[in-house]
């Protein structure tokens, strides 16, 4: 498999090689290198004696951030935030933690122990989230790589297979093969619209042969990659191809492949051992500004020179001003909320909807996955679970939590009107279908449904491209230079940390031009 | 994305689900879940005050195991390694590391840090390699998640792409759209021998289409999955599909899919955190019987009761005599060793030829990787370096060591011939193709070609078809029920722990076997 090269080829090679830095140019200029733009230099002016001051609404991702950066930059700032914690989505769910649901609050019973969590909210950072990166490490948050895509994870489809659960990995062999081998049987007959030359067929053959594992005729029966079904005391032997007809009859495969291919949920993928809050902990060690907690907002109102927020805590009203407003609240809410915000800026926020997403976390006796040769990774499944997470991290330990249920959009609406414990039960009872005994191993869980989470109701903006189009720019300006929207929910990636991180960076990158400016003028005066 | 329940359906769902244990089993029946065997019971017969002996030779995984199962089942067991460590090939290379290759001697110049380290053997392990990981767990190894496939790797093919690499994510995509472009034409058109049914056109058209992401008309027009072209400032743009024409230019493709396809290298794969010797480490915490280091061996006696093997030390010859010998040296050597092993036995290890595996590990000043989105995974290059590693553990670190060349089989041939500098120059050198600026980054470096490694000199065996059929029964059975040979190379995976493992776990069967029965015809006497 390896390139062959005789020693005098090496050598010549190496003294040639000179050229590579024009070569690597030529490839940037072609955009063959191209990846997602790089995080902005957060470089603020720094106020000094200005003496300027920030509000920041919500503390999660994006207000922290927001927080950080202004703070070392000398703004005075102040934090308020709706709910009893910081964080926001991003949310680790651990021992005595409280679930604040509406109407039916959980406090969580998983043992007291650092590997027994799971991540409510975000829970995974790809190598182009270059922002969400580079926090980490500016605040020496540790990163580890999570399995996502896991070939010994199953695919389980009640309309495939019988309902029966199938490893991915025997599952993207044999697809992969049975389209080669068709795609080979066209070619071996030429009968394009275009007839391709001779020699172009040749390769085309060569190269379908090797994407689908097909034999010398070109047919495929069964792959290597479709996985070992025995151990290494005999010859090797491949699990025998699934029927074609299975695959087709399913509506799942539609999934599969979006699910490891993705370029957001695409391997590696990486997390923070202990819980993805440690990036809000981070935050929280770094920042010296106070934050206020339980205090949801009354009233914004944009003033001359500033703006003016009101707050309720433990039923007091509290007023706090300042040049600067950064606010994160879900879009959703605003339009509840007493304000002075232009009406083109009230009518884009009444067009947004909310997006739906909800976790259940399962402490499981014992990992029994590890037994299955999954180490990590994720089952999709038909059910109403959605997907199934299986932890990557503290391997061989006794106990661990998976994530026993993960949908999204309209796939939240029947969990949202069950109680907690009829959620646990049919999560336990879904998971039956693709591990047998599973729901004996539950000890103990807790729902997240984003949408009824107090001070939540919701999980980012639905945006649609005709929203996007008709109100995303009005609602990125800041109004009247003093109050910014943001949180994910007001950036291209919404429900991703990134997008927050993104939002902050615009915001702040606006802020700074325009205090830039000021200055200027004010030395001019 | 998400399936659609309502809560009617859920809750008969729930209350119908008792059945899923027989359907659990059905799909067992039907070899669905079949998977690779688990590891035998290894509960060897205690000899108690029998005070059985066993030699082993060789401290590598087979002969560490096998003196750690001896020992709890009470043989008083001696180890004898001819060189200067334990190990064999599960080797980490640190700062102060010694190479032992024939003739030019490195030592390796890595900083002393934790984080700085290769390994130069065994490097991954799969979720299907049961008696490893059942051994990691038994001895208290650590395991994490190692990223082996990565989607922002590149490809880079002297052929294709005029030579520049290519991010792997992006080429994966692109070549399962043009493929699913092509079969799309044709099962449109209806070309086979076997018409397919409207109804199954229907299908597989869309199956197609999912699979390669197609537009409406069955054209692939690039895909999100390709990757990002751009951040999140602005829409969402993804990368530009690649020509197919360099795609089928190259020979490359071949590999690409084998890559993250075989089930051994397939995602998610492992590693000891610290390095891969943290098993060696632990069996050597548990061992208490002596191992003799720099003792090669210099003959081996079967007799009536057991075996004599003479070993030398310090120019010193020594003899042992125990009731047992397991021996793990590799099979081309013992040709050399004068023993009175059978002619049967003495012409198979006569016929075998070893493999060949070089790896170069670089110490980079900085973490360049990171900065192109890279975290963790392997580009795969037409260069004579074959495959470029980058570490994911210790993320964020400053430093770190990539495996720099990974080339086996014919394409050691070259390295072979080259001073461990001209190594170093030459990888840095097909570096520079892929990382612009690569050469000027490595620190220091040591290659570990195992065919010139002392006392190794290759790596493992290299069965064929034929050799196996022919030799490998004879080879495997013991001689005499006294002497086995063991090792990776005595088993159905060679070159991997796995192979080690199951090599021992086979020879201790076979011996408890004999000596139960033994005791069954003591106590008959």
């Amino acid at each position: 498999m390896s390139p062959h090269f005789s020693r005098r080829e090496l050598l010549n090679f190496v003294a040639a090689a000179g050229g590579t830095h024009a070569v690597y140019q030529t490839s940037r200029a072609l955009g063959l290198l191209a990846d997602s733009t790089p995080p902005a230099s957060l470089n603020l002016s720094p106020v000094g004696s200005a003496a300027r001051t920030a509000v920041v609404l919500g503390a999660g991702i994006a207000g922290l951030t927001v927080a950080y950066e202004l703070e070392r930059a000398g703004y005075g700032v102040t934090i308020i935030e709706a709910s009893h914690r910081v964080g926001g989505r991003n949310m680790t769910v651990r021992s005595g933690d409280v679930i604040d649901e509406l109407g039916q609050r959980q406090v969580c019973q998983f043992d007291d122990e650092p590997n027994l969590y799971f991540n409510a909210g975000p829970a995974r950072i790809p190598g182009h989230h270059q922002r969400t990166l580079k926090y980490c490490r500016d605040l020496n948050v540790p990163l580890i790589v999570k399995a996502n895509f896991a070939r010994n994870a199953y695919h389980q489809d009640d309309a495939s297979f019988a309902g029966r659960p199938v490893r991915l990995g025997h599952y993207v062999a044999d697809a992969r093969g049975f389209l080669s081998e068709l795609l080979h049987k066209a070619v071996d007959k030429n009968q394009f619209d275009q007839a391709l030359s001779a020699d172009d067929r040749e390769r085309l053959l060569e190269f379908v042969t090797a994407f689908g594992d097909l034999d010398d005729s070109g047919n495929y029966a069964g792959s290597r990659r479709a996985g070992y079904a025995r151990g290494y005391q005999s010859p090797e032997e491949y699990r025998s191809p699934l029927p074609f007809d299975d695959m087709l009859g399913g509506d799942f495969w539609k999934w599969v492949y979006t699910a490891s291919e993705n370029p957001d949920w695409g391997d590696p993928l990486m997390e923070v051992p202990g819980g993805m809050d440690g990036i809000v902990q981070a935050f929280v060690r770094e920042l010296s500004s106070p934050i206020t907690l339980n205090a949801p907002v009354q009233s914004i109102d944009v003033t001359a020179d500033g703006v003016d927020v009101v707050f309720c805590q433990q039923g007091v009203l509290h007023q706090v001003s300042a040049d600067y407003c950064f606010n994160s609240i879900p879009a959703h809410f605003l339009p509840g909320i007493p304000s002075n915000l232009p009406r083109e800026y009230k009518n884009a926020l009444a067009a947004l909807k909310p997006n739906k997403l909800m976790k259940i976390g399962l402490q499981m006796k014992r990992r029994f996955w590890e037994e299955e040769g999954i180490y990590g990774g994720t089952t999709l499944t038909s059910q109403p679970i959605g997907e199934l997470w299986y932890p990557s991290h503290d391997i061989h330990a006794q106990k661990g939590v998976v994530i026993g249920a993960y949908t999204h959009g309209d796939g939240c609406a029947t969990w949202s009107t069950m109680t907690p414990s009829e959620r646990l039960r049919a999560a336990a009872e879904c998971g039956e279908r693709i591990h047998s005994g599973y729901a004996e191993l539950v000890e103990s869980g807790v729902s997240v449904p984003w949408e009824r989470m107090n001070h939540m109701m919701g999980c980012s903006v639905h945006w649609t491209e005709a929203l996007r189009q008709q109100h995303f720019d009005v609602l990125r300006r800041p109004v009247a230079g003093r109050h910014y929207l943001v949180g994910d929910q007001m950036s291209y990636h919404p429900t991703w940390q990134e997008g927050a991180f993104a939002s902050a960076e615009y915001a702040l990158l606006d802020l700074d031009k325009r205090v830039r400016s000021d200055s200027a003028v004010g030395r001019l005066a």
